[in-house]
């Protein structure tokens, strides 16, 4: 797929068919989150594909944010040893941003191999933490619910207002 | 381009030429950045790009993180009015991914119309927001150095040992 068809068309997608998703497939996606920009080289993240139902039922329990359950789950953590020792206070930070641009390449890798995603914030970090059996020092930040999707949902509304030329408010930036 | 091209060969790009990057060029790329998820549509963002020389040379003085002068700069800002009136406290850190899931869609956008970019975090966000001309609630939160590329560095090595199925550490995840 083209990349401008992915960054278009890719939806947050959140009823999903109960076909699963092969684990090689949730694998070559995970793979596309390495490939994300990441401050000095660093990598301050992990990632688990999860297809195991029950451990999807247990997530989803204390995750208000996931309104459906999805075939696969991909939790981003972020490695807050390697962040501090390597930048710090401020790696805190940066690891939350690697985090984010390594998820947005998921979900644009899954959505471009014909799935569906949903990246969710609204869950127990710590549960979900203690459910995958990461040590204490890699903290879930993301979860990017992932299956067939079943739904076709429209682009919300963009607001192109907020692109700017030179300067912020200085029009002529609208597409 | 494919987008496994985009999001496999995409470097950070840290010397770049000095041809001018074109001002519809530059919004076109910007255009990618409201295509990222955004938790309830916020929206929490804007862009400025900037291409006056005048500029980027007044915000390289206070960005340490940027290593050369690159062509064009856009500024990705986190909007913490509307961030905290949508979400309250976690409004912070939820504005803060969705600029960073905009800032990949930016990057890989920029490398699909034949730029390089680098990410930077590294600079004084009150004065980048100062010079910028943008009103106390949008903080700069990412710089985006755009521009042709001078140099064509390979991959940094990347761990593929941090891929995970079903459990924290459980192997045979390893591509």
């Amino acid at each position: 797929m083209e990349l401008k068809e992915a960054i278009f068309n890719r939806r947050s997608i959140r009823s999903f068919l109960e076909k699963p998703v092969g684990r090689e497939l949730i694998k070559e996606i995970m793979y596309a989150g390495i490939h994300a920009p990441t401050g000095g080289n660093i990598q301050p993240w992990a990632f688990v594909g999860i297809s195991d139902p029950l451990v999807i039922k247990k997530i989803r329990v204390i995750s208000p944010g996931m309104l459906d359950e999805p075939a696969a789950v991909i939790c981003v953590y972020s490695d807050q040893k390697k962040a501090f020792e390597k930048a710090g206070k401020t790696g805190e930070v940066l690891a939350l941003m690697d985090c984010a641009m390594a998820a947005q390449n998921i979900m644009l890798r899954a959505f471009d191999l014909g799935l569906g995603t949903c990246v969710i914030r609204s869950f127990n970090q710590s549960a979900v933490r203690v459910i995958t059996g990461a040590p204490e020092h890699m903290r879930p930040e993301l979860l990017i619910a992932t299956g067939y999707t079943d739904e076709k949902p429209a682009l919300p509304a963009r607001d192109t207002g907020v692109i700017y030329m030179e300067a912020y408010g200085r029009r002529g930036a609208k597409k």
